[in-house]
């Protein structure tokens, strides 16, 4: 990071130039690179027939034209708030309605807008946020943006290490930071970067155990549930959201988007939010933009209710499915014996980890050596939190299987291959 | 304000419900109500036929389809960015090219994220603003959200009292708190709420005042020009920006909006910005939302290529104007001699000041007279900043001719008027 310009903010000096943006430069520098870096959707399957026959159908008739094309309320479209929360209770199959009603659901510019409107409205510099280890890259840039310490709880096969989240719980305790602990960020299905799904048991457990600490905390302690990959599952069956844990949904804040699945040039995305976080995010929205595009959102409301969504869905998973196995079939053949990984079940990536002894940084001669072979991955030390009761982990790496064709996929797999043969056998 | 919920961060302690959440409120408790007050745009104008050709057209081929349904980059489309600094350099008929670069232009969800962004990246709690007296009201609500504290400089019929800033710019330095003074903020063309616009002569003098405090505050103080009625204007000619002036074009931040005179459905305004500030509002919308709709930009990007933009602008201008003239021939005709006000020349309101002696603010007898005969203002008072070093005034009222009906127009100003009458006379 440069040094800051005289007279920015506080938040604008602790943000750093995001990690992607970097990567991003990175491809433009080398136009022969094969990215397995960028978290793109698929673009074959885009719902371009849908996306038309949608938007045309809607400017045909004057009046919904019109009502598309004119301010919403910040809150959103009820239409689509009322298909968003139905959509949400049939995917957890729950008959506790009051946690997904149509009044608690706020329409945003992409799930993102929803992460950074909850952290703001939660979130005071120096307060702590638990996250996973590793975690979404991007919600490390909204922590630090805003001062907060992270903690890191690592990830076993089924989600969360519960018994370290209580260790944490209990030192964070112990030290009087109870007060400062604010939420739990937890990506819970396929999990960005490392594939991992929580399970519902874990979910619920997470949720007992946070509460146990309210007293001592003095405040809500929130589940930020980032279910931004749910649908993109091409195997195995749905897993609940912990709004569907009856005792605590008033903890949980369900994030959700309809970028990935449906359209990423479609901005849309969604939270399922507790009373008093509603309000205060939808007033700082109401700062923020005062409302998600109409035209967007009565886009997706079209498609949810004509059953071109749900129609749409098996084609993407289709490809996604093929692209994972594409990209599994090529780490079988290429990678080295000593690199440990996960079959997806869904979601854009593979998580890939090397013998300990091996650097996989931005700073690794492994990094340095992959870009010279014109291959590109996440350096997996950027999805972890600096905590600073724990090293920094740094010998994965996050390949994406999202945006990259089959054929560069499977290139690019060969060519990261044998630059990890270099370094392992 | 209700009492805050425990556990929630300080922003959004300071963050109230908006007031014009509240007046919209009013008008769905009222089914009657005749709403001057919100600041909607005209519906029968809407580019209807625009959008849908123009969105037929990108659909079609799948190559434009994908790309407008895919991700972008944070900063914006790379063709609306060129078309948008272009089309900003036009008007401005200015050959600085400089100021105008595509790589300073960023696009946002609205002009609003853009000034709910840049205040973020300048502006630390406790910082000073300088804003109009009166001003928009949804950025003294950011400005509170954030903190900050608000010096109200007096308007006259040419925009800012330039003395007046001088003043309590010398104030501030003697008082040793210029180092918080971050920003001027100018709604520079038919304002929002007092319609008034700001002469290039002004702007430029402005320039020039707040450079000579600068060495005083040890960073750049910047002019925030907020442009979002720019093209709203149905007499008179153009003014120039602040940008046109080339000594200080690297002060200026300039905000422009394609939802006002286009579609406020269709969310799209963006950002000229001189490089630091540039930059950190660039990384600080990564977190955000990592850029704006793809569909939404392209839409605008084929707007302006094709030139049904422009085409479009003489459509929407003489409606407002007609509108306009509605609503200042039933001022003329309804309302007592004592109230003063300007016939617009662009923009969506008429500020109209009632004698010293009358209150309009949320908590008078007038208002609340006005609603029980179902019509609804915005009060004065909204648009003014709490300043501590004057009383805020209480006797204006912003009337709204942007989305109401001509018919509505008429009767809610016959009404209001009749209601003037009993306090006045």
């Amino acid at each position: 990071m440069k040094t800051a310009a005289p007279g920015l903010s506080a938040l604008a000096r602790r943000t750093p130039e995001p990690p992607i943006s970097w990567l991003m430069k990175m491809t433009l520098d080398h136009p022969q690179l094969i990215s397995l870096a960028a978290g793109f959707t698929d673009s074959e399957s885009l719902p371009v027939r849908e996306a038309h026959h949608l938007l045309q159908h809607m400017l045909r008739s004057a009046k919904t034209a019109r009502s598309s094309l004119q301010y919403g309320s910040t809150q959103g479209d009820p239409v689509l708030r009322r298909l968003t929360a139905e959509h949400v209770q049939r995917e957890d199959g729950s008959d506790a309605g009051r946690v997904y009603a149509p009044g608690r659901t706020l329409i945003t510019h992409g799930s993102q807008q929803l992460l950074y409107l909850v952290t703001e409205c939660l979130c005071d510099p120096g307060d702590i946020v638990l996250v996973e280890d590793p975690t979404y890259f991007v919600y490390l840039g909204i922590a630090q943006s805003h001062g907060l310490r992270c903690r890191g709880i690592p990830l076993t096969p089924d989600g969360l290490d519960l018994a370290a989240l209580e260790r944490t719980l209990e030192s964070l305790k112990s030290r009087g930071e109870l007060k400062r602990v604010k939420l739990l960020y937890l990506v819970s299905y396929f999990q960005n970067p490392s594939g991992v799904t929580t399970s519902f048991a874990k979910k619920q457990a997470a949720l007992a155990l946070l509460r146990r600490y309210e007293r001592a905390a003095g405040h809500p302690i929130y589940l930020l549930e980032d279910a931004a990959y749910r649908e993109l599952r091409f195997a195995g069956e749905d897993t609940k959201s912990a709004l569907a844990e009856k005792r605590f949904g008033d903890r949980v804040i369900y994030a959700g988007t309809y970028s990935k699945p449906f359209a990423s040039g479609v901005r849309v995305g969604f939270g399922l939010l507790p009373e008093p976080v509603f309000a205060a995010a939808v007033r700082v929205k109401g700062n923020h933009d005062f409302g998600t595009s109409n035209l967007l959102q009565q886009l997706l409301a079209a498609a949810l209710a004509s059953c071109r969504y749900k129609a749409h869905l098996p084609i993407m998973r289709a490809r996604y499915a093929k692209k994972a196995a594409v990209m599994v079939r090529a780490i079988r053949q290429h990678f080295p014996a000593g690199v440990r990984w996960v079959e997806p079940r869904g979601g854009l990536y593979v998580w890939a980890s090397l013998p300990a002894e091996v650097r996989s940084g931005v700073k690794s001669k492994l990094f340095r050596a992959a870009l010279r072979d014109d291959v590109l991955y996440v350096p997996g030390e950027l999805c972890y939190a600096e905590d600073p009761t724990r090293p920094r982990p740094d010998c994965d790496m996050r390949l994406s299987f999202g945006g990259a064709t089959e054929a560069d996929i499977r290139r690019g797999i060969a060519r990261l291959g044998a630059v990890l043969h270099r370094w392992i056998d």
